[in-house]
């Protein structure tokens, strides 16, 4: 109970001292992309063909359970794939968190669910993989750091190439549960990976070390029966 | 009739033709961000302060007449100031599509007349005004190559300041009226600015050359009393 009120005056004077940022502050581990840092690292990146098809089709989730589904509408925007019609768009098409659903993703879970829990590791693999791209499912626990940081150093240095995790946030001194969002690039010189997080009203993209995200990703989701999280990769169908 | 009947015939070849990349091809003199030689121009761009900030803040109108709504909330969000609320993301807060509004922009333009006629240049920098900025708003015809030019590449170069530029497509070789959409980058090389636009469903971020976009700025709307279109400075305030 002390515990609870505690944490609720320090959201609070995070918050107050967060009315100008607008986001909330970055603990000291994390480098936002806007920063000089950032930009450093971005200019100087040695994967990064990720980011401009993510960047320019970055959006913000719709609601607080909808990182899943933002990720993936992100994922297939940048991959180009022939997209469902929207209303006010026409004749002009683009998958939007509204359209992205159908037949197949309400079978591997329905819209009205990921509204209540948001999705796993495993829903969020299965999500995508509805669409005509080759979808791999990788828990943190059935990998390591080093296989993790190089597949996804290598999908971020190739077109039509992505990769999405699945991590907990307060393990990276976020906060502060389960959250999902889309690599955009590495820099080997800091052993940084950019995410582009899709929670853009509470934190900006920001930069991670590979051994921070991947200790993030390597915790046990209670929502998956237990498994850890992990990451997705995502390519174009040859 | 005919001639219409031919540009039905010709829209129905280029949507046709654009079913895999999903967005209208782009004429010779434009560039694509994510290209590779849209990737070298960022990489050696001469003027780039107001790229991450506004990538990050990156949304797509929600209608086909919200250029400049989306391109102000983009730019609100940039300059991270304090922001509405929006009841999904309690207690966080952001700038959007549908919370932009307020008494006093409804004074400049309602929503409403924008939802049915878009903005016209001065309305855009008098909505832009209503919140505690600097805005300047310069039409083509009164302005030069050289001195949109030159004040452009220094509102890039300088944290805390924009370029949102009203603009004619067709005079770049798009599809084809009036548009809004924010500038994020200046490269000298090539003589090309970088235009975010906000019709993402449409076209992507494209670079293109100062003379190109100045031409499409200095073109007569009959919807602001045929005063030209041209470009908007904003700057946070001291
Ligand atoms: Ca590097
Ligand atoms: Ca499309
Ligand atoms: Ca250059
Ligand atoms: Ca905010």
């Amino acid at each position: 109970m002390l515990k609870r009120l505690l944490g609720a005056v320090l959201l609070s004077l995070v918050l107050a001292s967060a009315s100008h940022a607008e986001t909330l502050p970055l603990p000291p581990n994390l480098v936002g992309a806007a920063t000089p840092a950032g930009e450093t690292y971005f200019l100087e990146a040695e994967a990064r063909a990720a980011y401009f098809p993510l960047a320019d089709n970055f959006v913000t989730q719709k609601n607080q359970a909808f990182c899943g589904v933002a990720s993936s509408v992100m994922v297939l925007n940048a991959l180009q794939l022939p997209a469902p019609a929207v209303p006010e768009y026409d004749p002009y098409t683009t998958f939007t968190q509204d359209n992205v659903f159908s037949a197949a993703t309400e079978a591997v879970i329905p819209a009205d669910t990921i509204r209540e829990m948001g999705m796993t590791l495993d829903q969020l693999g299965a999500f995508i993989a509805t669409q005509p791209v080759a979808v791999e499912v990788h828990h943190a626990a059935d990998s390591s750091l080093d296989v993790f940081r190089a597949a996804a150093r290598d999908y971020l240095s190739k077109p039509g190439h992505f990769v999405v995790v699945n991590y907990l946030r307060k393990a990276i001194g976020q906060e502060k549960g389960g959250h999902i969002s889309p690599l955009a690039a590495y820099d080997g010189t800091s052993d940084r990976f950019l995410i582009l997080d899709v929670a853009r009203y509470k934190y900006p993209p920001v930069w991670v070390t590979a051994a921070d995200l991947f200790a993030a990703m390597n915790t046990i989701d209670s929502d998956n029966e237990n498994r850890s999280r992990g990451y997705v990769l995502i390519a174009a169908k040859p």
